[in-house]
């Protein structure tokens, strides 16, 4: 096969014509460039939003981590949820790939078998792409717009005294999937086998296919940020990709304002507990540094708190109330109001709260 | 420096506020995507323009071939010029950077340098970016916007039986110059030297200034593609990105007819024809499968074909009407109307012209 063939067998006929329209697509993959067009009902007064994201192949993924089809899914998942994480809606995606020749079309095949997944699954149109060899590894970099109404993009710097902090998900598990998936690798490597990607079974057998599942095929949360935005009270918004003490510090610092997360009030995740136990770390390094989750982190009007929740668990999305925004200086604590006992503690319920500065980084997954 | 330290370091204080305005950015780098506008003079009924280009370390540069400002430069004009072989204007760039860590964040600077010194020049403002780090080589995708007046943008399958070819620059310039640079570098090498670039003097020794200048610091037709684009009369273009042959193809196949490309009116560059001799290389051969350059090939309505040429000459662009569209089948000749003996043949411009079917594709520069 010759480039365009490749191409062709890669990207042709993987979206239907009317997801196509839907996003205003009026030329796709195949000209120099696409051109793109909202519906015109929809097109003013609409701003656009634009993000890229690459994974690295031995820095985001290897061969025990990840099948090619996760890899294709989470390349375009880590942007659709910068979009979400604007309060946006996602609408186009453009992906480059270089891959080694030792790859072959096939693998790369695959690895779009999981992107156009991912792109079925959230309506974004796939409307360009960039293929080249790579010496070596898999370089993928995909760039994804979206659209929001005029001046309704919601960004880290609007945070306020009195908002409510919340987040929409638990936070730690893709980070506690790939330590599951590391460790199981290196098992099976140990055992003399050329590293695969850990099977789903396993994962399942060992009660970590939760936290798995997070890591290889994250879900942005793009439901919950259309819900939030539109209600017009949330007031910074980030998704929890680098972490929920990194994140809470971008929009502590970009707002100007100090960040109070109740220990007790993180959700924590059953299997990420038990998990974690086993595996001799304490769960909440997973849970504050940990990164990759896709959970938003943001600050809503106080009084709309109760309601806005509310309105997500009606439709079937979590929403915790983890702390409050408070006067600065710009910072981030953590409000230990288990005492030092930890949450399994009867007593240490009623000991008094301790606050920590919390540091931005801790635990840095994979090195990258 | 912390990651976002070295962000900090590559691109603040880069663009003006001016520049930024001018081209609708609401939110640039820095939160979780960018959030851009066109001024509401111009914001309907545009259409957007969506490219991706990607450059990779040993597949399109090394260190012989390319300094980093290089690398940076055309990584953005590729694209710049994708945004122009559809008649629009290129307004925003996102960058994705892959880095061995043995680069260092100095290198990886001056890569962006180069880039920032493109952006200014085509009037592109930067707007998000994400940075990795590579196990082994670098790779950069640059992901371009455009916009265009709604249903003007130029695609390849316009062209019609009876309009002229054209292009606005002499092809093979890239080629050419990537053959010194490989042949000096491995001298160099040779040498017991380490690779570093090789200097701009020893092309300027070598009379290959022009020929390393088209590789290095290619020149996207923005203009050029402006004032065809506003004749209304242009009905295909492409740059030449692959190659005069690959992209002629291109067009023929998606409009369904033949194209005749002249070759005596292929537009030859002393500095090529020059240093073809030398190196012992067919010109012909870098003309018309060079790939890298960034002149467009279109077609336009004959009867216009002298005002458009006459109109860019007048603005300081060349343009040169290399043939004709006719009747399929789909496809390309070349008219040897200089006969046997080449250009250099007093009695060849007199033999009968004779048509040879043109292959896609022959040399393959670089490999990749």
């Amino acid at each position: 096969m010759d480039e365009f063939a490749r191409i062709r067998h890669w990207t042709e006929h993987r979206q239907s014509a009317a997801l196509l329209a839907s996003q205003g697509v009026v030329t796709g993959i195949g000209d120099d460039a696409a051109v793109v067009a909202l519906p015109p009902d929809e097109q003013s007064p609409a701003e656009w939003l634009l993000a890229v994201d690459t994974m690295v192949e031995t820095v985001h993924f290897n061969d025990a981590t990840m099948a090619e089809e996760d890899v294709g899914w989470k390349a375009l998942a880590a942007n659709v949820s910068d979009i979400a994480a604007m309060g946006g809606t996602p609408r186009h995606a453009l992906v480059s790939v270089s891959a080694p020749k030792a790859w072959g079309p096939e693998r790369v095949r695959r690895l779009y078998d999981g992107l156009y997944a991912c792109a079925g699954h959230y309506g974004v149109a796939v409307v360009g792409g960039d293929t080249t060899s790579s010496p070596l590894h898999l370089v993928v970099a995909v760039t994804v717009t979206g659209t929001v109404a005029a001046g309704k993009a919601i960004r880290r710097a609007g945070a306020r005294p009195g908002d409510a902090v919340f987040v929409t998900g638990a936070a730690g598990m893709a980070a506690a999937g790939l330590h599951f998936l590391l460790a199981a690798g290196s098992a099976a490597a140990g055992g003399g086998d050329s590293p695969r990607p850990v099977p789903p079974a396993a994962a399942e057998a060992a009660g970590t296919a939760a936290l798995v599942q997070a890591h290889r095929r994250p879900a942005p949360s793009v439901r919950a940020a259309a819900l939030l935005a539109a209600r017009g009270t949330v007031t910074s918004l980030n998704d929890v990709s680098d972490g929920l003490a990194s994140e809470a510090w971008e929009i502590a610092e970009a707002s100007g304002v100090k960040l109070a997360l109740r220990e007790s009030r993180l959700p924590r995740s059953g299997s990420l507990t038990a998990y974690a136990h086993r595996a001799g770390v304490d769960p909440l390094d997973w849970i504050l540094y940990g990164g990759e989750d896709y959970a938003l982190l943001g600050t809503i009007a106080a009084e709309d708190a109760d309601a806005a929740k509310a309105e997500l668990e009606a439709a079937g999305l979590p929403m915790y109330l983890i702390g409050e925004a408070e006067q600065g200086p710009a910072g981030v604590e953590l409000v230990r109001d288990y005492g030092e006992r930890g949450p399994g503690s009867r007593r240490g319920r009623f000991s008094s709260p301790r606050r920590e500065p919390l540091a931005k980084r801790g635990y840095n997954h994979f090195g990258g």
